[in-house]
């Protein structure tokens, strides 16, 4: 029976999806508009504008303008107003920009979709980072790292000649939530993506996403000097390798004028960096932030390193970084994931934010499920990330929210940045679960306005993603009395607790790194691979013991805290202040420490585990029951994975409460649902996954 | 609470299960007991009643007596008396023959162990049944057909010269609960057993037994004269083909002077029968029971006979047998399986009993879980028998209930016998659940006692089984409160809800023959082998539509119901009063039909399945709680069985509604939980198990 937990046969159902026509993400608007749009100046992104109000708008005429008046240059080339005219008979959208007057455009058919156009529109609107750019862990091969919704939308081999649709449908959705950036390739990057053969592809893919206001960027392997250009050295420091890049960065802006820049994973997990030739971080960010300064390109450096010594993982990237500050370039930015360890469902921010004063710094956020259930588990990350970047660093005083200590805020940067490792690949729905399009969209949103809440970004991605079924669709007629009384709350409600729901049923309380080794999907509190790095198994992070369960990052222990900010830091330090959600990651309770409910910690892991999978249970009857406002495909598509998220869940309560119990020998409560596996089966249960293939087993 | 063995991996458990002591079953008696015991004759049997008692009585002085007075003639040799004397200082067991007394000395030990020892006792017993038979489906390989606990008890490549200790133990079990027979090989039988090189050891295990009042029986294979003997033919009317019978027979007799006789299987499922050359049933087993005769042989002839054709096949034993009754020797019992098909969690009462008047007819109960979850899953089965033999046949008028028409009240045969089919091997608890053993034991009380409540026998079997783990084991020391009003009570709930939980998961409302094709193993409603007999596949019984669910056995369709007497004919026919429970056993119902409750039909169907589930859910509840009454390898034992149970139950659950639902196309109700697999992953899953292997995965 073991085996038919994890086995599910998705054969029909992939065929099923791959006959589709390519879904339409968020943009299911109406077909065959008559709206009436003025547009005097004529440019490719103009047209875009224009031709997405022509073919959808439903109201007043548009005008579209670009001008240079005072407010407008105030909002940047990106930023808009949309304004309604005296007697309600026009609206215009204005900009400095022609990308501003696409983002208006785009705006302005959210309000329709959304049902939120009032008689008189005074919208003004600009973007809270300068640079909001995807991720894209996407190999020369084809295949995706920790991508789950099928292979690479780079299609490598037919490029430049052959321009697939997906290109453009592509840039467009990004430009509809204000992405103007994307990294094509992996950041384990393969020096190929610079030869001259790669560069004239991604030239052509340039060019499709230009008139979407998007740039592009590329990761770029250290040591490329040498395994590209047969240089025998990479040193940063070396002239000839300096003259390699010079010549290369100029190669590259021949081709593409507006490239953006390179981003660099460097002397992290094996990959080569300037360390190994002594030189640091900054000396190798610089001299790249050289060569791209006459081309107006940046560096985005990220900050994930860390090394298997005696010193917790989760200081090292702050202890490396920290003592560059000031030393690099101004068009370099440091990119940090949002934990100090490594996208896990819960962590504290990173405390390298706001502790860069003089070093401008960009979040890093995992759009794709890499630990949280790939494109199986229903999980909205609005609210992850809304947690990080409202966290408060205290770095500047009360209110140095990551969010104000990166936008630009409290530090004034030449560059503010956010990323965000995208989900997307060629399967029919973009990201593979259905729900997982909310997360990109989230991203976009976020990405250009941090102070929106999860509730109202779901409350659009809904509206615009399920027409009411029973309207023409897409179509902006008002949707039902029921569609807005019983699905689009009940939704709402699933996605706003889904993110909890996955910390509970997979590591809750502030248990991380307890995932499978390889492919991270699914527990293994157990690991011990022979020879493995110590930190990159589970037990290095929740140290079981007899006596309790968490990692000691006080000042009893690694004093991770003391990286953090006071009054934080006093505040983590202290068992009985720290926060709950994160009590296991900074400290090793006790089995019987008492927590704020009365209960103690080991019956307070189970009933949050067990909470955890009720609550997907609950999603799933949510679902069941919403069956008749929604396409069958895509009903059928959620449903299937929400079982696999059921099984998943228990597997997860079941994996880690067994094998917890082991060390704190106390029983399970006996009113929550009873284990159904044995610790031995699933100890012995392997996922035939690997890092790079989806989660379609 | 200190919690024991969380460490216990199940590997570990398994080794020390195989390396531990054999189970003692439900004799945990005490040791070294200084009773004394008063026994005037000496007898292998007396001497076997005087050492047990010796052993473990902690009473008064007991005498043992054989003697024929009048009231012990008529209680038969096997029944006895038990009377305290005046003072209340002396014991007596009392019987006209040797067994008789060795049944008596079980069962004042019995009522020691259970504690319910009087000061004054006055026990009168006999048996309800002349012949109490164990059916042992063990090929001469060692394997067994529908045997879930190890290999057979019986090694006949050691025997005669080599007696595993098991033999005596079996036979000790079986005296110790009154069972007097064993038929020691499979139904499905090979000519070999009736080699002279198998008759020898047959002979060794009959000797063995015979201490114990066990007699050896034999299935037979019909074809022997051909196969064995040589013989052109194996015609029950040739001359030659009597001849080797009588020969083989007499053979047998010198070797085992109480040889029991033998059990057919014939023209059945593929099996060699009298038909095979014209004859009739009455034919071949007739000509078996001559040459028995002179020897006091019986012959068990199975009833259990169903073609492929166009005939329901529920109604073909009927068919076949009525015409033949009155035709049958006096030494001939025809076995008949409770239910009109195949063991299933319910059915009906087969309707051959009562319509045989002037035949002998028997149960045959199936002791082995081959429907009921294997060893895996916690099913009690003393309600399942108790139902059948006190439905209502009405043959002779109401009261005519399956007990007694075939115990000898309401028909006087010479005959009279219950068989069960065993669920032994040679595992180390000798039934693979802790919890099957209770089922060898009911059926040995059921046999000797039907009118004891499943109740009752429920808590002879826990209070023997289970001693309070803070006692010393197997001691006579009274139960602790807790043990009496917390243990007891819930584990016997458990045991007497696990039937109908099973039904309810597996196949409620009359569902029947909806398991997997070969080991009859997990759910297959949509099996389909290509070729395979249609009354063999699940669709042939379910008979689901876009209309309704089940078999239309009224008069309207097969008319089953016809073969029952009136009013009970009438009462079946009638969708309105066909007790719910036999309702799709009978009817082709509509799935919105209005069932008692209000609910339609198919309502009911996902409620009753979901509330199988819940209650396994309960059962999990309920032992996780009792850990600290029980030793560890059983509590970790049935822990681990409860959790297959657990995974099965919705396996069978999902399996079940979701194949169902494509012909209702109703929601299930969404306040019950929902499924966790998808149907089409359901369909691709194949246990990779036969029909001899252990369930053991």
């Amino acid at each position: 029976m073991k085996r038919l937990l994890f086995s599910f046969t998705l054969c029909f159902l992939i065929f099923s999806l791959q006959a589709a026509e390519t879904d339409s993400l968020w943009l299911r608007m109406p077909v065959g508009g008559k709206a009436e749009v003025i547009c005097r100046k004529q440019s490719a992104t103009l047209h875009i504008a224009s031709a997405e109000l022509r073919g959808a708008w439903q109201g007043v005429p548009v005008v579209l303008e670009v001008k240079q008046s005072k407010q407008l240059k105030k909002l940047g080339n990106e930023g808009f107003t949309i304004l309604s005219s005296a007697d309600g008979k026009k609206i215009t959208i204005a900009s400095a920009g022609e990308i501003g007057v696409l983002y208006g455009a785009y705006h302005l058919l959210r309000l329709q979709q959304t049902g939120v156009v009032t008689a008189k529109l005074n919208v003004v609107e600009s973007p809270a980072y300068k640079i909001r750019v995807l991720n894209h862990w996407d190999n020369l091969d084809g295949t995706i790292e920790r991508g789950y919704a099928g292979r690479s939308l780079w299609r490598w081999e037919e490029l430049p000649d052959t321009l697939s649709p997906r290109y453009e449908a592509y840039a467009r959705a990004n430009a509809s939530i204000g992405i103007n950036g994307t990294v094509l390739n992996n950041v384990n990057a393969s020096p190929l993506i610079l030869s001259a053969k790669y560069l004239q592809k991604v030239a052509a893919l340039a060019a499709v996403f230009r008139p979407y206001g998007i740039r592009v960027y590329l990761s770029i392997n250290f040591s490329s000097p040498a395994a590209l250009g047969g240089l025998p050295t990479s040193d940063p420091l070396d002239k000839s390798v300096c003259a390699w890049w010079k010549e290369k960065v100029g190669e590259i802006y021949r081709l593409i004028p507006d490239f953006g820049g390179f981003l660099v994973k460097a002397n992290s997990e094996g990959l080569p960096g300037p360390q190994d030739f002594g030189r640091t971080h900054a000396d190798g960010a610089n001299m790249l932030a050289d060569v791209l300064k006459p081309h107006n390109g940046i560096v985005m450096w990220r900050a994930f390193v860390y090394n298997p010594g005696d010193e917790d993982r989760a200081k090292q990237a702050y202890q490396e970084f920290v003592p560059l500050d000031g030393q690099f370039r101004d068009n370099v930015i440091i990119q940090v994931k949002n934990g100090p360890v490594d996208f896990q469902p819960r962590e504290p921010f990173s405390p390298l934010f706001g502790a860069m004063k003089r070093t401008a710094v960009m979040p890093e956020f995992q759009i794709t499920q890499e630990y949280l259930g790939f494109a199986n588990h229903l999980v909205f990350l609005a609210p992850l990330w809304k947690e990080c970047l409202e966290s408060d660093t205290y770095q500047q005083g009360k209110g140095s929210t990551v969010a104000r200590v990166t936008d630009g805020s409290v530090y004034s940067h030449k560059l503010s940045a956010i990323a965000g490792v995208a989900n997307t690949g060629d399967g029919a729905n973009w990201c593979g679960h259905p729900f997982a399009q909310a997360n990109w969209y989230a991203f976009g949103r976020l990405a250009w306005n941090h102070e929106l809440t999860s509730a109202q970004i779901a409350d659009e991605w809904i509206k615009q993603t399920f027409p009411d079924k029973h309207s023409v669709a897409g179509n902006v007629t008002p949707k039902s009395d029921a569609w807005q009384t019983v699905f689009l709350p009940q939704v709402r409600d699933m996605m706003l607790q889904s993110r909890e729901a996955a910390v509970s049923y997979m590591m809750p309380l502030g248990l991380h790194h307890q995932f499978a080794f390889g492919h991270h999907y699914g527990p293994e509190p157990w690991c011990n691979v022979p020879g493995a790095r110590a930190d990159w198994l589970p037990s290095y992070y929740h140290k079981a013991d007899s006596i309790g369960l968490g990692f000691d990052r006080s000042s009893t222990g690694s004093n991770a805290v003391s990286q953090y900010q006071s009054p934080l830091c006093e505040m983590l330090n202290d068992v009985h202040t720290c926060p709950e959600n994160l009590l296991l990651w900074f400290h090793h309770v006790p089995w019987g420490y008492k927590m704020k409910d009365g209960r103690t910690l080991w019956d307070e892991l189970c009933y949050t585990y067990d909470h955890g999978v009720q609550q997907v249970r609950s999603f799933q009857k949510t679902w069941d029951v919403l069956e008749p406002f929604v396409d069958a495909p895509r009903f059928l598509d959620v449903q299937h994975r929400l079982r696999i998220q059921m099984r998943d869940a228990i597997w997860w309560k079941d994996a880690c409460l067994l094998y917890f119990q082991q060390f704190s020998r106390r029983p399970i409560p006996y009113d929550i649902e009873r284990p159904v596996h044995d610790l031995d089966s699933l100890e012995h249960y392997h996922l035939k996954i690997t890092n790079y293939e989806n989660a379609v087993r």
